[in-house]
């Protein structure tokens, strides 16, 4: 079965698989939301009497049956369907006939694909807050564990102050905690309905009752101003990119951490060799890939929110065929972010910190600063205990 | 005088006029806020003892006029002086001899910035603010003036289905509505004090009072992890210019509609001549070159804000000098956008919609859609009533 | 089978399949040329007497057939397998027992995958240049049909000066063909033999004939330090993006002009009904879709190089596994931009000028700097014409 | 004196302020090509007979005496005057009356900008030439001193095989050299000569002389689309600055080669105390800050290239205001690299290398590949060599 836009002219196979893009292998995992709205539209058209009571029963027989496909990962869409919305409702008219052709009334490909990407932000942005306090609890079990051991805090890759494992560790957990508001705020702006919305200029002559499938998809509220809609395309896919990209940022930072406190002459942290991998030619290597992958995916989860930042650029209001685009990025940032933050909760509850190791770290000096303090606490004004403390470090030692 | 770090070794000059970079110059604007600091600092070295209350009034005294110098920005910082901590100490040194070397007691550079910084974000945001609501009653007062007239709605930079003025003007109304609650969000995360964490290891030997000082100085709480505060550097900023960056999309999409809408053979938007420049060479040319600016000034934030996404990446925790560009960054996103606002609320109520023009758009085919709802009214399905219409639309005129 | 570097140490799946990534799909299209480079590889070895004429004869075998095989697309590597590499020894070592586990004497996976890729590299640049030349072909013709059609020339999105399709399509001529200057000189820059560098420190107590390689693998010369070759993971791969980069900017300008120079109130652009694309819902809408991706596809392209720009970013000299990224990046680079060249081309050809259309854009005032230029040439001094057309131009028409 | 398009129009003040944006002040840098280029400008004039000989004269001694003082640096542009081109034109009509209005005749302020630009550019690329070749220099003088030296090879920051001096810094300077190579493509690319291309669509009516100065310029070739020209502002930009981030990609991991390796517990590499920065609060620290701001300056350069990249995204051919941020943009990326590539060539000349400390991490396990290849030249199939080795590595050390 065709396009729901065609009647005379014939598309070329290879401008067709242009356009399509990955959008017909994207869509395979998000039918099952796309079904689910059209469900509600379905309700929806029967309660303002466009469809009767029976002809809505007849439709979400046929879609229901199809959601169990979809959620058994069941359903290919071909290149010549072109997405999940056609794929949709040429399966309704196959089994309905005349009846399947009424389901497209009063919305948009448009209102339909930005609803059910909606619906997956806000199950994916659950999945990354859970992710993300099994985490956390991860990294408080090990502060339990080692968080009273003194290692060395360092500034600018040198040796500062004696620090513990509980104030290193701390910082992520306070971070991550921080992290989840903002997570929190994102999944709350994005819960916003937009089917209704049409092409962004509402629905000519039929009046919809939006908040009817705010209420019955369980949106927090209707965004109300249909152009808006399609104007944040893009715009709310950068910000969930952003929270995440937060959660990445530590996950970079400790892998940071990690790798260089595991190295061969600092060493207060044990990697399990279990969680190592080794070299084709050099049988000493034992190389912390996992953490290198994980810093890594910071770098690809800030670079899919600028390309979101700039995808949308200097475009008129409304929709455009680039916005495409937003679907590949967007659901990469997802894939990326879960499965990082559960690599890190599943690796971590296996490290060790070496306490031997991490005591011949903290050398005399870094002693300088708690010394000046202790002078000033005898009365010393800062700056002369500062320069007292300092010149006694630059002299010779025997 | 000389630097706070300064015993023996001297620098070179080309060395130092390299790493101090921007940062006497930007210093210039921020040390407002390290005074407010100080004096908030001086207050708790009394509260705890390590001055007595005498000497905390004589250094209050010499700080506040520092301050007001200061608030006249006759503050003038010298690359030799580094930056504004050092003129404050050397100031106060100045002033009061042994005194003043007792200032920089319990505290570090490194959470001394960070706590002028955030004094700065929690202003400069609340100035974002204003500028937005500012603008967002700009605009309301054109939907009063002009809301009623129908322009044709675009998709595809294609005419699509009419609509009015207030659906497009009213996009942008509720989008920035939703920008102002993540620009209270981003506050609220910004408003945590540093204070009291040191260098990211916290204070040793000196209890201080943090609990104060977050009172004093009005934060809404502590952040309490000492190594977060030095990890969320780059982090909060880049937050920041995110939030700042979704206002700015709004005003890259509304130059944009701007400019193609007054274009000669579209021409329904008429921008007043006061706010258009000529070219030096074409006497005809009436250009638009205000919104381009503001258009291409969303590029400008997007980039800062990849910028201090990327500076702290791949970086252990702790401070590091690069983190020294995130200030650089964050000064030309707040001046940027805040100009930009303020210019687009001022230029924006001299705009005026041509109403004739706006008719001769609205081509007969752009009921399209109307049609074959009106026909779905009557008892169409919806996709047989799209083929008649659309078969209607390709028959030749006459 | 199992992993080159697994003797004791079992890895989790999880983990496993974390670190590989996509690796194992990548790799399925770029095992040509790792057999390629293992053949030569397996010369070089019997060249310097690691193995005889007949091992190395045996091992040619073994790797035409499976090169057979890849040729056909018909080689699966599974996680459990990592990467081509492990596939190439493993099939070695299956098929010749002992005599396969020689085959890696003397080379690492590092510089390996590094020879594999550049000459995919070669190959790709070589696509790349081959479609770009189609494409300016096509342009050409355009001009022969076209080009003497005078257009409206814009600045500031305002119409300017009288201009043709010559001008505005020749502008890309040129541009495309310094596009494939860039390109060359990209080319030779990546015409370097990386093979024999081992994991970025040379082969130790093996002395390598790394000239006869480059020799057989037809390569421009050797890249020279071992470290180089590893350190130009990612810089290489960021000058190819970029380099491509400039030919999708010109492919994101022209479909920017196509698209707005077909707008209905423009429309001297005039797009043919088989590659525009409909709307599910607007039965009026033919939408430029093709050129909305074609020109968002510039976007795709310039972020894929900020990631190859960023992924290396503050990692010290010598292999990290976050470059593993620069396989997915560099693929997507190579495969976005010829599909979209080469539908540019594709499509191009069927493009007509309405010159009617043209005609009626051409206003009067646009003739302005014309005539002030004329008026220059009967000798009045060019500011003063410039301020007499543009007073005439002011006044009221009637 | 007012601007070159002002008649009757007056502008805002705030407005003009926001479409000057930094450009009377980057202009102040930029004049004296302007004058270069006018003067070239007046003898083409003179060529074509639009002024004799005798006014070309006058015209000359006029920008000559202009030139000195810009030379000098005492061209103050204020906001009023716009920019540059205003500025040279003002000055000529004060100083010669009528026949300073005839500078501006066959030019635009288009054509204008970017022939002074392209003349900064081969100025600024021989100045970033010459660093770096000095750079060079001071690295081969290294590599004399230290290069015979072992130090350990690492990969995913771990020890791999020993190497030496010869090998890491030799790695560097055969990449620069290939930087070079690239910067006289570079360099080659730009220079083409924009002038009399006009406002993108050519001279109207008046037939100028492009080859004339093109060869007095020094131009290598005419740039011939007038709206390549055009089309050219930001795309030439940004293969500058990518050309330049591969130099600093070099410094950036340069630097952090540096940092690590002068770490307290490696210490291979000696920092001198002169280079060094300490901290306010911790008298122990001495801090390498100078090559941490080596190593964020790479950040800001991609960054600045990123903005190049997006600023003329998704615009039609022809200027447009926003591209007038490419100047901001290059002028900060010439002047940030200049200013890195100095301070590197300076600043490593007085490094040291400690060879006593090298040696103490050239463990024995780094010896596993020599071994594993030894065994190789006495016969054993590579595979069962490495096993054999890693399996004595595993053994428990007594």
């Amino acid at each position: 079965m065709g396009r729901l836009w065609d009647i005379s002219n014939k598309i070329d196979k290879e401008i067709l698989s242009f356009t399509v893009y990955k959008d017909n292998k994207i869509d395979e995992k998000l039918i099952n939301y796309d079904i689910l709205a059209s469900i509600t539209h379905a309700k929806m058209l029967a309660k303002i009497g466009i469809i009767s009571e029976e002809e809505k029963e007849k439709i979400l027989d046929i879609l229901n049956e199809l959601l169990k496909k979809a959620e058994n990962n069941q359903i290919k869409i071909e290149i010549e369907e072109e997405d999940m919305h056609t794929k949709i409702e040429n399966y309704l008219t196959q089994k309905l006939g005349e009846l399947g052709e009424k389901i497209h009334t009063a919305r948009s490909r448009n209102d339909q694909v930005m609803v059910a990407l909606r619906l997956f932000y806000k199950d994916k942005l659950k999945e990354v807050e859970k992710a993300t306090k099994k985490f956390i609890k991860v990294l408080k079990k090990f502060e339990e564990k080692f968080g009273s051991i003194t290692i060395p805090g360092l500034t600018h890759t040198r040796k500062a102050i004696p620090t513990t494992v509980n104030i290193w560790i701390g910082s992520f957990v306070e971070s991550l905690r921080d992290d989840l508001k903002l997570l929190r705020t994102v999944k709350n702006f994005v819960d916003q309905n937009p089917l209704g919305s049409g092409a962004g200029f509402g629905i000519p002559a039929i009046e919809v009752d939006r908040e009817y499938t705010t209420k019955l998809l369980n949106f927090s509220r209707t965004q109300n101003n249909p152009l808006y809609v399609q104007n944040s395309r893009g715009k709310f896919e950068s910000l969930i990119a952003h929270a995440i990209s937060m959660i990445m940022y530590d996950i970079n930072k400790l892998s940071t951490d990690l790798i260089l406190f595991s190295f061969d002459e600092i060493g207060f942290v044990k990697l399990p060799k279990e969680i190592l991998t080794g070299s084709s030619m050099m049988p000493n290597k034992e190389n912390p890939d996992i953490f290198e992958i994980a810093r890594g995916s910071y770098s690809k989860i800030i670079i899919l929110e600028e390309w979101l930042n700039i995808l949308p650029m200097n475009l008129i209001s409304g929709y455009h065929r680039d916005l495409q685009f937003t679907k590949e990025a967007i659901f990469e940032v997802f894939e990326t972010a879960i499965k990082t933050i559960n690599i890190m909760a599943k690796t971590f509850s296996e490290i060790q910190i070496d306490e031997e190791k991490a005591k011949k770290l903290i050398t005399k000096e870094m002693y300088a600063t708690e010394n000046v303090n202790k002078l000033v606490l005898n009365g010393l004004p800062f700056r002369e205990a500062y320069k007292i403390v300092k010149r006694n470090l630059s002299k010779p030692k025997d």
